[in-house]
């Protein structure tokens, strides 16, 4: 790999990913769920801030308001686009991560749906264009808001929220207080964070975070295809303990009870395999009671460790028959790879 | 810089830092204070969870108990001995942190020293030896836990507590729980989280943690000094709005209210000095009154901004004379770098 640049790190000091040992929460707690912020966390004033939805009419909203409204709740899995950029060669620049860059959360907040009709959903409107408070400069445009669009189908659906609730609490400032978008199954940019206005479009959006990023292309001049859902991937959590620096694994000889979870936004979780010689031979993993249709499943595996160098592998297929690649295919802005997770460890 | 390598980057993907628009909060949410877990986060069962107090007799005791004591809060700055490693040339190669590991909270617990008095301090006792939960491999050395010890004078300070709440909740898992300790005033490695067992030695440790990490030295040869109080820092909260890859900042013409915070586990913050031309010419900061004497102060400063491109920092002088230098001095682990914050902004 090369280094990773100073830009590079000053974000990774920044956005941080879930460390995997966290797999062993089925709901991640506040503060190990993976973020990814663009521009700065912005102030709310709570009692000042309002939510505009403009469909053929106007409503103003304050968060009393939306709580008032009929409540929901979900358990999602959220997965950021680049989750694996940092694998790829040449490597994307970008928010460097790994593997880690995903989380699951209870989201309570409001349905969309009723709101928009509430507001009047033309017959021309084809995308809901959501706007965040939050704002900065990105590949060399002015001054933006960060806004991103959702097709109508998506937005209409009966488990796509507007969430003022993570985990039981008030959503922390760093996952859109007071309000987000939630649209389960996809990735994490469609998301929206500190939502400020949402409004019902004719024509598809045509702004930076849908034209230009979020979209799986091999060069600059290609239009490319808009990332939607999260494609399937397992994850373990590491056995044993780690090495500080280099986080690889010793292990005890005997049986270990290999634990992760896997997802997928495009159909449920079918199966999981698990290698232990680095993806030489696989065998099924036990999938745990899918009780969440939008978050992860848990799985485990019994390993009989033998003393020696091993190479860990896990890997996930969805109901409609995507499975996780051996090795990952680039793009330009270094997005979806989820390629098979590799965990080297020491069996003594 | 040279490139940050895999390792740092697996290390920064986990560990995160308080980005620092949050230096807006006196007390930093749960999710933005920064973390650094040495090994994994451990998983504790709080029902058979127990603290062993071992003096002249031994307590073992129940997270009930500890409730159970009086209680005390205290409002602390912590922050990383490591933070501002990435700065330093050549790169200690560790957590390749840069300004951000710090973060204050609300930390609810109960007293240290009446837990040791009861236990009995022997007259020979010079230390007390803290062990985490948490395992690993680290320097060369077998599989140890986080063990790191304080000196008696400091484990008998009135404000040194056995925390089991942050900011009003439960410990986070990332945090602690069910139990850390915090001495106000040190850096963050002191502060062991999820203790397990607790005893007062009559030799100093010479463990890890002690003897090998956490010391200021130029050669592996040396002995060293080890690190104890947190140096004087002030940050700065980066005015308008950042490029997504530079961070660099974008800021309007006019009056802008530049804003941080400073601290000192040395003495009290005495004064904060501003400068918008790269550190040719300081301006003296107004502190905010100083209520909790273990956080940190705030301050501000009003910046009338001319376009064109300026380069804005501050400095922490505190009541003992210390004052953050210009250039870093380098040692071998990377520790205590206090160096100025430089935050570029071009003004429009």
């Amino acid at each position: 790999m090369e280094g990773i640049s100073l830009e590079e790190l000053q974000l990774a000091a920044r956005n941080h990913g879930m460390p995997l040992e966290a797999l062993r929460y089925p709901v991640t707690p506040i503060g190990l769920h993976y973020l990814l912020i663009h521009y700065d966390v912005p102030a709310v004033d709570p009692e000042a801030w309002r939510l505009t939805v403009r469909g053929e009419r106007e409503l103003v909203l304050s968060l009393d308001d939306l709580r008032a409204r009929p409540a929901a709740e979900v358990t999602v899995t959220m997965e950021c686009a680049g989750n694996g950029r940092a694998r790829l060669d040449p490597r994307p620049v970008s928010q460097p991560w790994l593997l880690e860059a995903v989380g699951t959360a209870r989201w309570r907040g409001t349905p969309l749906r009723p709101l928009l009709e509430e507001a009047g959903v033309r017959s021309g409107a084809v995308e809901v264009l959501c706007t965040g408070l939050d704002r900065g400069v990105e590949g060399g445009e002015p001054e933006q808001a960060f806004r991103r669009s959702v097709p109508l189908d998506e937005a209409l659906r009966d488990e796509t929220l507007l969430a003022y609730e993570m985990n039981g609490e008030p959503l922390p400032p760093q996952h859109g207080f007071p309000l987000r978008l939630v649209v389960p199954g996809w990735y994490g940019m469609t998301n929206v964070k500190w939502l400020e206005r949402i409004e019902l479009v004719d024509t598809p959006f045509a702004g930076y975070q849908n034209a230009w990023s979020y979209r799986l292309r091999q060069a600059e001049d290609e239009e490319g295809v808009p990332l939607n859902r999260m494609q399937p991937r397992s994850l373990l959590a590491p056995p044993g303990v780690p090495e500080f620096m280099t986080r690889e694994r010793m292990v005890a000889a005997g049986e270990v009870l290999l634990e992760g979870r896997a997802w997928s936004g495009l159909a449920p979780v079918e199966s999981v395999e698990v290698s232990t010689d680095g993806g030489e031979t696989w065998s099924t993993a036990e999938l745990e009671s899918d009780g969440e249709p939008w978050a992860w499943r848990g799985w485990s595996y019994r390993w009989d460790a033998q003393p020696g160098e091993h190479v860990l592998c896990c890997r996930a297929r969805d109901a409609a028959g995507n499975e996780q690649p051996r090795e990952p295919a680039w793009n330009l802005g270094g997005y979806a790879n989820n390629a098979v997770q590799t965990v080297p460890a020491t069996v003594t």
